[in-house]
């Protein structure tokens, strides 16, 4: 953290984003690329991405006999989920039910896609220093007919964690945090937030449920309710740290799904990852690049330095200083 | 590639760079961080890192009792190593003859931290998009007391394909990318440069001996010599494919060394990787963001597409438009 920055500052954020642009394909009423239009609504808002990266017809590569080129059809569907009809709102800026709307359109395109792939990848890109390329507040879903890499390692370590343990991962790693306090950023009625020891990322956190739970359609009411209070303080303490609106890409993992929903899937535990750049400031980002590309992620502050800054700062609502 | 992009587009190109700065910290004459004065260089330059992420006497974290909470000492050390006295050439713009001093010096202090540490990670990161915090062209060696995480994936890799196939994986690998010809993107008589199988990034590249060599120094000089030119070539054309001074993290990986070195890593073969950011343009990047932080990476771009790519274009050495 002593070293000289004499590299890239990112180019200050677009605070003028406008509350309606006709010409927006996020926003309501505006027509998209494959020229529909948008129907005027008032919460979230789901429509399948005009540029999908996964196809449901996909056709297959063709079988090769050498082991060094396998490959398979990857197939799927894309889709986009607007969060609220204002494009100068984020998250952190909407009201708490507002937020609970969120988290209940999350769980219905968890259960409506998990019927069919057996992983359903509901992402935030947010801020274009996150390669988010549209302001309107918004997430993805990815569902695949595979479990994708991350999904694979997680899938090992909670299973052989519970093999050799007897009980999942996630649940005995949130209790520790609980008993040792040295990276716990927030705590609710149903809900834990932390920086986790293995975070790579300076800001990174992990949201977990206090409840053994497999996947987001199975929140109680009132677990849906904690969650949207708590990711609004989450999110609010993220955007006064350097008082910008602050950029992460975020996403939920669940126990597997589709046609081997049934299996035993009792290793998991649901969470969602936070994976925010900045480091420095609003414009100084950590990038991961050679050594992290190359050999293994190193960490400029420890978790338990972030964990000490995560609780000082005004924990004043962004939202009074950027209206 | 459809896409629309409203999203970020990066800051242009710092092209005022001086040949000399009296205080940029990597010039030659220069007073560094820590009071040192750089010699007058005339070749490369190497010298301890005054910001090093790693260091050989770091303490140990204390035992944990607990199988989650892990944690072990990295030990280590970081070099800087300047290609050449002047701040603004790059390795392209860079003669034969001075680039295969820069394949030396790899070379020897790849032997000489290979001596103590079991893991020497040179690398280079070019360019303000990766990370890089001077212009003065350089690159890193970092020297671990660990197998980083990558380095103990590639072990694991290669020591089955060679159990399982009786020889190493990376040579049975480029004579089949040589007879399909479908990713190669040049080849000399002692390199090959492919756009791999498995790339991630649009335009990255494998630099492969065409010979069985474990680690740098076993390089010939006729194998130096023959390195220094097609990696000119390859530069040159990066840099041509855009028009500007392409950024990439880089990097080598061979065996292990330090007390292990004597062991049998025949399964094992010397090679470079080159992960360009870009995807469409000078200013316009590839973000590994949301889904392929959470999930798996995805490419915007077939490897094959990228080499039909990579044999088009100008061929004029980028130093004649950029003097
Ligand atoms: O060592 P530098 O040039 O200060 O820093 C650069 O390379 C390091 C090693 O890849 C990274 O950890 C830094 O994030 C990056 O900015
Ligand atoms: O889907 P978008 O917003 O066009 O694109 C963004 O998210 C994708 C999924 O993480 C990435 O592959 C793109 O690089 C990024 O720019």
């Amino acid at each position: 953290m002593k070293r000289p920055w004499q590299g890239q500052v990112e180019p200050p954020l677009l605070t003028t984003v406008p509350r309606h642009d006709p010409h927006n394909p996020l926003c309501p009423g505006a027509t998209r690329a494959n020229g529909e239009v948008n129907p005027h609504y008032e919460g979230t808002f789901l429509f399948d991405n005009d540029f999908p990266a996964l196809q449901p017809d996909a056709p297959s590569p063709g079988s090769s006999d050498h082991p060094l080129f396998q490959a398979e059809a990857a197939r799927g569907v894309c889709k986009v989920m607007c969060f609220h009809p204002w494009s100068d709102v984020t998250l952190p800026l909407m009201s708490v039910p507002e937020i609970r709307a969120v988290v209940d359109a999350w769980a219905s395109v968890t259960e409506e896609l998990g019927a069919q792939y057996p992983w359903v990848q509901i992402f935030e890109n947010k801020g274009a220093m996150m390669g988010c390329s549209n302001p309107h507040p918004h997430c993805q879903v990815w569902a695949s007919s595979f479990l994708p890499d991350v999904a694979q390692r997680e899938e090992r370590s909670q299973r052989a964690y519970q093999s050799q343990h007897g009980e999942p991962l996630l649940m005995e790693y949130g209790r520790q945090e609980l008993l040792r306090k040295d990276r716990l950023v927030l705590t609710s009625e149903h809900w834990l937030v932390l920086v986790p020891f293995w975070a790579v990322w300076p800001f990174q956190t992990l949201l977990l449920p206090r409840r053994h739970v497999l996947r987001l359609p199975e929140l109680t009411l009132a677990e849906r309710d904690d969650l949207a209070s708590i990711m609004k303080k989450l999110l609010t303490k993220y955007d006064n740290l350097f008082e910008t609106s602050f950029p992460y890409s975020m996403g939920w993992h669940g126990a597997p799904m589709g046609s081997e929903a049934g299996a035993n899937w009792d290793h998991w535990q649901l969470h969602a990852h936070y994976y925010p750049p900045l480091l420095r400031s609003a414009t100084v980002r950590k990038f991961m690049v050679g050594y992290e590309m190359l050999a293994q992620a190193q960490r400029d502050l420890t978790p338990e330095q972030v964990w000490t800054w995560s609780t000082l700062g005004p924990w004043v609502p962004f939202s009074l200083l950027f209206p």
